[in-house]
Parts: C-alpha cells; sequence; structure tokens
C-alpha cells in the first residue's frame, strides 16, 4: 500500500503547481471554470449512481457472485484445512461426492450461453468438468465467466463427481465427470501463450498424416524458449518422472550393495583430465575449472577408503558440438570400487545396475511411459533378460561386425557416432536386444588413467555401455600405481606435477578399482527414444543456450 | 616392458660412440683395458654366484615364500572367484574358520622375531591379527618381511578366526583375533605419510590431558592439505556415512510426500538473485554464472506443474568469507511445493522431514555416530518429540529473547551469527532443544521473491530452521505474480528485464508456493557438532582451497 500512495500526488498540491506557472487566471476564467467543474460534478455523479444501479441489478441477477470469480492473491491468509483432491484419485466409487481440487483449464468450450466444459488437468492426469446454469446454484454470469476463462489459468473447483455414462477420451481419467458447484481463479495469464500445451503434446505423426486440419507444430527452440509451457506437457510430466525414476534406481540399487553417496567438488584448481574442453571460472584474484567428471575425486575416495561410492551430480564440457546428444551440463551418475581380482567384478556390477534399473522403470512407470509413446512413438526398449545374460564383445569384434556390413576396415581405428549407430543396427537384428557391452578398448582411446591389459599392452580393461547404438556409459580399470599412473600421464601429454595432489593419492596407498559414468540424460533420451538430448533435460544448456 | 627397453642403450652403439670422440686409444692402453676388463668380468661372475648361494640357501630356509611378499600389480590377471569376507562381518561364532581379506595395516609391532600383532583396518572396522612362526607354515623370514610393512599398506591375509580370550580393546571387532597363515601386499607406500592415521583420530581432549606422552596434533590444515589419509580415520568414515544417510532420508521422506527430484543447470545466463557474490564463467565467447542456488529454476519448475520438486546439488557463494560455517562450494538440499491454502504447510513439512532425518540418524548411524564423539564429544542433538512438536517463535519474540537476555535492541534489526547462537543457548536452556523455528522475517532482510505478509508489509511469510544455535535452513512462500514480483525486484534494485525468463515463467499462470534450501554440511556439522564445515565436506573449497 505504501508503494501505491507515493505515486498519488494530494490534489492541493497539484492546484499550488498550477498557479505558480501563471501569473493566475482572470475572473471571467474563474467562473468559467467553475461551471464546468460543476458540470463535471454532475455528470460524474449521475455516471457513478447509474454504475451502482447496474451493479445493483446484476447482483440481484446474479445470486452466484460468491460461487465464482477471482480470489484474491494467496498471502495465505486464511486456512480452513479444507481437503483437497488429486484428479488421478477420482474413480466411479466417488459417485455423488463433493470434492474440491486445485487444475489448470487446459481448454474450455461453451455451448450456448447455459453450459461449458471445462478439460481440468493436474501434471499427466485430466478429467472433464461441466459447468451448467442451474436455478439458485449457477448463473449466467457464472458461466459465462468460467468460458472466458483463458487457457492455463489455475482455478479452484468444486463439484459432484458423476459416474460418466460412456468413457470421455479427451481426460485420462475418463469414467467420471466433475459437475461444478463453484469456480475461482488462483492464478490468471498476463499476456498470450505462445503455444498451447496441445499443440505442444501432439505427435509429428498426427500433424503429418491429419489433412483435415492444420495442426500448428511447436519447433524444439521454441518449446525451449518458452520451458515453463512446453514441460506442462502430459508428455513431459512423465519424461520427468522417468528421470527422477532413474536416479531413485540407481541409489536404490548402489545402497543394497553397499556403496556411499558421495559429493565431490565442482570447482577445480587445475583443468581435470586433459586441459582441453573445460570452462574456466574467476576465482577471487585467480582462476578454477569445472569438473569434466568427479573422476579424480571418486578415485581419491577409494584412495582413501570408502570402498564403493557413487555421485550424481552436474557435470561441465566446454566442448562446442550442438548435436542431438550433447549438451555443456549434463548430470552424471558416477560410481567406482575398490576391485578384489577382477575388472570384470566392475563391469558385471555396472550390467546388473543397469537391469534393475530397466526392469524397475518398466514395471513403476507403465502408464508415464505410455504417455510419453503417445507423442513419440517407438518400440519398447529390449534388453536380454534371460540366463544368456547381456550381450558383450570385446571392441577387435565389434569392428569385425563392422567389417562384415560392409564399412571399410581402415577407418575403423575408433568407431564414430554414425558406425555406433550402425552396430547397433547389427547387433539388434543379429541378436534381438538394445542393450549391449563393448569391452578391451584400445589403449590410445581411452584416458591416461585406464589400466591396460595384463598381457596386450595395446588394449585395456575399459569398457563401453550402449543403448539403442547410442554409448551411455563408459568405465575401466584405473591404474592405482603412482608410478605406472606417471608414465601414462605424460605418454598421453599431462605433467603429473600438474595434478601432484591426484598422483599423491596413489602414493600412499590405493586399492585395484574401476568404476564408470553414465549420462543421465541419454539413458532417458534412448530408453524413451526422445531422439534429442535437451527433450531429456529440464533446462538444457549448449553452446548457443543458457536460459532459461 | 616396451618402454623399459627404450632407456637402455646397445652396448655396441655406446662403445662406438666413444671410438668417435678421440682419435682412437694406444695398443698398451687397449691392453691395459682388457686386462682390467676380464678382472671386472671374473669379480662379477664371483658375486654373482655368491649372490645365487645366497639366495638357494635363503630360499630353503624360507619354505613360506608363496605364502608372503608382494602381489604383482594387478591387472585383472586372474579371476578366482575365491570369496573374501569383512571384518565387520568376523564373530565368535566362526571360530575356526579359514577367511580370506583385504584390509589395510593400521599398525604393527613386532614381539621379538618369532610373532607379530597387525592391526587391520576397513572404513570403520578393525580386528587384530597375529602371525607367529610354525614350522612348515610361517617362517622367520615371513613374520620378519610382515613386520617391516610400512603403516598403510593394503595386505590379503589368509587367517583362522580365532575367539579372543579377552576382549580386545584397540580393535572394534574385539571378540576375535586372526591367525594368519598368508600375508601378501597388495599397494605399498611410496614415502612417508605426512601423519599417522592413528594420530588424525585422536581427540583434543587426549591430546591435551595425557601428560605421559606428548602426541602429535594434525592440524585442520595439514589434514586438508593430505584429505586422502585423513579421511581414512574412522572418525572419517563414520562422518561420511552420515553425510550419505542425510541424503538418503532427505529423499525418502520426500518421495513418499509425492515430491519428484530435478537438476536445474549450475550455469546460468544472468548472475541470479542480485548479481552480488556470483562466480563469472568464461563460456565460449561470452559468459556466464554459477548458480548461487535453484531457486530460480525450482521455482520455474512449479510454474511448469511440477507441484513438488527437491533437488540436491551444489550451490556456489563467490563470498570472500573464511570462517568456520561458510565454503564457496556446497550442498544444497533444495524443495519447493505448491501452497493450497497457507505457506505453514511448506513450514510443517519441511519440520516433518527434518524430524524425520534426526529420529532415522539416530537409529540407524547409533555405531557410527559414537565412533565420531569418541573424536569429537558432544552432547546428544535434542529436538521436542512430544506432542508439544517443535519450538516455533516469531522473529520479533526472538528479538524480545535477546533483549530479555542483556542485548541492545537497537543491534537487533538483524540477528547476526554471534546473537544467534546467543539465542541457541537461550532456547536450550528454556525449553531443553538444539531444534527450533523462527517465523515471519522483517521484509528488508529477505530476498525480493519472499511474499509479504497479508497484514503486516513489514514482515513476509518466510522462516529459517535452527540447529544448536545456527541457521541450516531458510525458507519462504514466494511471490508467484508476476506484478507483485517485478514491483519487489525493482524496490531491491534488480531491474525485472534481467531475469525475464524468470518473471515471464509466473505471466503464464503460476500456483502460490513455498519452500527452503537446507545446507548438507551445516546438517552435518551441527548434528555431530564438528565445529568446522570443512569437516563435513569431502574435499572442502574455500576462498584459499581448490585443492586437492
Amino acid at each position: 500500500m505504501a508503494d501505491a500512495e507515493i505515486n498519488q500526488v494530494p490534489p492541493s498540491e497539484e492546484t499550488k503547481a498550477e498557479g505558480e506557472e501563471t501569473k493566475g487566471p482572470s475572473k471571467s476564467e474563474l467562473k468559467k471554470r467553475a461551471k464546468e467543474a460543476e458540470k463535471a460534478k454532475k455528470a460524474a455523479e449521475k455516471a457513478a449512481k447509474q454504475a451502482e444501479l447496474e451493479a445493483q441489478r446484476a447482483a440481484a441477477e446474479d445470486f452466484a457472485t460468491e460461487f465464482h470469480g477471482k480470489l484474491p492473491l494467496n498471502q495465505s491468509q486464511t486456512r480452513p484445512r479444507r481437503p483437497r483432491v488429486q484428479i488421478a484419485s477420482l474413480n466411479p466409487n466417488m459417485d455423488g461426492q463433493t470434492v474440491l481440487l486445485r487444475a489448470r483449464v487446459q481448454t474450455s468450450r461453451a455451448q450456448g450461453n447455459k453450459m461449458v466444459f471445462l478439460n481440468l488437468r493436474q501434471r499427466i492426469d485430466s478429467v472433464q468438468a461441466l459447468l451448467t446454469v442451474t436455478p439458485e446454484k449457477v448463473s449466467k454470469q457464472m458461466v459465462k465467466w468460467a468460458a472466458s476463462l483463458q487457457d492455463e489459468s489455475i482455478v479452484l473447483v468444486e463439484g459432484v463427481v458423476k459416474k460418466s455414462p460412456e468413457i470421455i477420451k479427451s481426460a485420462t481419467v475418463g469414467d467420471v465427470e466433475l459437475h461444478l458447484s463453484q469456480i475461482h481463479l488462483i492464478a490468471g495469464l498476463e499476456g498470450r501463450l505462445p503455444f498451447t500445451v496441445e499443440d505442444a503434446a501432439r505427435p509429428d505423426t498426427e500433424i503429418e498424416t491429419n489433412e483435415e486440419v492444420q495442426y500448428k507444430r511447436v519447433l524444439l527452440d521454441t518449446r525451449l524458449n518458452n520451458r515453463v509451457i512446453d514441460l506442462r506437457t502430459q508428455t513431459n510430466q512423465a519424461i520427468f518422472k522417468l528421470q527422477h525414476g532413474i536416479g531413485h534406481f540407481f541409489r536404490d540399487y548402489l545402497d543394497a550393495q553397499g556403496f556411499i553417496e558421495i559429493h565431490s567438488p565442482k570447482l577445480q584448481g587445475a583443468a581435470t583430465e586433459s586441459g582441453a574442453s573445460v570452462f574456466k571460472v574467476s576465482y577471487f584474484k585467480g582462476s578454477a575449472f569445472l569438473a569434466q567428471s568427479p573422476q579424480l575425486a571418486k578415485q581419491m575416495a577409494i584412495a582413501a577408503d570408502f570402498e564403493r561410492v557413487y555421485e550424481i551430480g552436474p557435470v561441465f564440457r566446454a566442448e562446442d558440438s550442438n548435436t542431438h546428444r550433447h549438451m555443456t551440463e549434463f548430470i552424471g551418475l558416477d560410481l567406482e570400487m575398490a576391485i578384489e581380482e577382477h575388472y570384470h567384478e566392475v563391469m558385471e556390477l555396472l550390467d546388473s545396475l543397469f537391469k534393475h534399473m530397466f526392469a524397475s522403470l518398466r514395471e513403476t512407470y507403465k502408464n508415464e511411459i505410455d504417455t510419453v509413446r503417445r507423442q513419440f512413438p517407438a518400440d519398447d526398449f529390449k534388453w536380454r533378460e534371460g540366463p544368456e545374460g547381456t550381450l558383450r564383445i570385446n571392441f577387435r569384434q565389434a569392428v569385425d561386425f563392422l567389417v562384415e556390413d560392409g564399412v571399410p576396415r581402415e577407418v575403423l581405428d575408433d568407431i564414430n557416432t554414425e558406425n555406433e549407430k550402425r552396430l547397433g543396427r547389427i547387433i539388434k537384428a543379429k541378436y534381438d536386444t538394445d542393450y549391449f557391452i563393448i569391452d578391451k578398448f584400445p589403449m590410445e582411446l581411452r584416458p591416461f588413467y585406464t589400466m591396460p591389459d595384463p598381457e596386450d599392452p595395446t588394449v585395456t580393461n575399459s569398457y563401453d555401455f550402449f543403448m539403442r547404438g547410442e554409448e551411455i556409459l563408459s568405465g575401466a580399470q584405473r591404474i592405482h600405481d603412482p608410478t605406472l599412473l606417471a608414465e601414462k600421464m605424460r605418454s598421453k601429454g599431462v605433467e603429473p606435477e600438474s595434478m601432484a595432489f591426484y598422483v599423491d593419492a596413489f602414493k600412499m596407498g590405493c586399492p585395484p578399482h574401476g568404476g564408470g559414468g553414465i549420462g543421465l540424460e541419454r539413458v532417458l533420451m534412448l530408453f524413451l527414444k526422445l531422439n534429442n538430448i535437451r527433450r531429456a533435460s529440464l533446462f538444457p544448456r549448449d553452446p548457443k543456450r543458457l536460459e532459461p
């Protein structure tokens, strides 16, 4: 209130200011002004009276003013503790019950001036509501007001649950509808929606095949610029429930295996791993770097006897790659563990972890997966669940598969993205699986901390995991011997002295260990086949996007 | 092997190089040289023979060469799949069983040349092991070798579990000991330990009160410089199990309340919240800023209909404060939720969350809490568990308490750290609780997005939570109306246009909501009374520390 008052200049001061400007008006001028003022006053009085009368008349007609309208800004004025329900909980057994709920108006459709249908939405659930003119309960004005609500308005409605005579296809809860007795606006919109949530949720197939209607296609960039609206689609609500699920099942499984969660610093004194593609930060009078992965910290945690650790946190890559599967910031699901005998202990634990995640997602989020499918059609994600176990091949075999398929061997020192996908298709055709492991990568493709194979020093004890032909995990046994580590660092052009704190950690005794890093958004994208990693990130970051 | 060969220059080339330098030696010179070479060759042959004989003699005497010694570098050569046990699982019922385990040698103590005691450690558990000369099984050489192992060496031991005649106080598993039959070195040390793990684990009280022994006090900075060694203390192993626990119980509770976990970007296009104390990042050709909190993102998630969200992730503060409770990077446990009627819904949920975390920590980590207590003595953390509920006072009452206690009212516009602690002591004395809530903070102390009280615009719908007199959570109802938000931004000197993406999120309809942010390390520090926040962080970062 104080702020509003400051803007009002008291009338007396206004007059004074005006008087100062001239020498003062003539008498006749003053008379004229007084007459005009009197006239204006009378007109105003008349208008006010008229308005009052009209309002009285309207109020007399509208017996339902209490049952609709805009609520005052919720500043927690009252707390009646009246229970509100979730749309998802509505069902035919509640027939006849009066319920109260807060929801978005997804769409509204008036039928004449006596009835309006509202599609009410909460997250991935929606229900049809109906407001009909009823003597002493629902006025014409109330129906008109409800019909005028902008899409995406947030309302508080009271209504009676009614079993619907037939399934309402436009709602996810289709076996009931709500017959409204009250509807109030909690939060409206200021301005126009950049696109409707219905348009944003439409599958490409529907846009392409429907010849009668010219639907608006909402481009990815438009969506991301207005991410808050885009995220409201039932598809996105479902996608991020699955993202939550992946993290949950990851921890779930590892907690049961004796792991503890760690949090390692993202601010580093030295550029980690290689020096390339690291973001530089101004750090007081000096500078710092953003961690490219928790690699060094999690290995140091092993040297510090934590035995089995995992971390879920952001990793930063200053790579200027504008592809469907790169972001400058993403969430790493990282783990590291001491090895007793052989690095396949780690590889097998990771494999079991993935199978646990896949099965749990399918089981827990059936409804959400179906919701996503409606916008992004895809085959079910397939993995080998039988006793034959996950398909594992060595890097050399993978190369042979590609050569057999017609790729020239000369280009296969590394397997690029395109050939990765090709390999995925070959393996899918051969073994009917979307998930497999490649073991024994060549030394030149892996970072300095990778343990060489005991017999063939040109290959390493390292592996990648794949989903639908794209890499989602990279891992290995690490070098725990400081002498061999320093030697490998030098051979890859890294001065051991520049990372003394890291090399030193191994000088004080470190058990053999291995681990891996999983890209959360990649797993989500590939499990659901979303085709672009940005769809799997709440507010994605790439070389060209830092907002919202 | 290839690398080693490169360093060896073949003898023929060496001779050649030498020859090139001079015009060539004289005949007599050559004769002399040949004679000397012959002599040297004979001496070498003799020495070699001698060494061989000695080795044969030693081997003949040492029938136990197979049972001890250094293992080759574990590059995953073999996988015998022989089960290894955890020290924690050893118990008197296993008397007579042979077990295999990997552990650190915490200390060793030889008794004459026939026996050595080893204290073996795994994380927070330790057991005493004994190696005694035994015909055909344990040789003198084997005992000598074992006694020579450096502290902190990692060994693989085989031994028989024996019920101990009396409880061994120096070990956590004191009712059994291990009679070793084999001991091999998995990883040794290169150089000397900066301090022993025993010294690092000693409580200050013991150092101060023991007059007979002059213990080495390991200073915090020395510990942090050598954090990998410091973290090996049983105290630190326990502290980070509790850190894991806090995160686990946080998620556990919120998952059950219908929250989903989100991951918001740490890289921001604009300086968040106020512009002060934000780290700047070079971002390709422009710049970015590190998020000071997930505040904006989690509110946008509410505008995007996620209803209830939480995040566990790093937050960055570019404040040059070198205190016991500030770090430049720490882990925020953040949550945000839609409000139905009143912001106390959020405050009460947060309160229940804390009580769930406290009770679960006490129940699940009794052993770990006791372990930490031995080094950091403290009273049990107390909270009101009865039906009277958590103590809640308004900011004004808190000020009154301090005034009653003698603090001049004039200085209490804000409550500084010192007075916070004083308030903690007052409340502890009055109400016997280490945990309480202060509600209704003055407007001038809170950020622009804080919802004003509906009746008194000088105070807000905001609260802080306290543990042992230190703030551990700050939260509030937020402004969800874009007009009021823009007004408050301007009044706090923030241009709404500079954060258009954030203000816009509320223009498209956002439900009333509130939340809070918890400092993970603070909760851990205060629950255990560690007195310095760095002890609650794996690799702490402050204005002067970016490593390790």
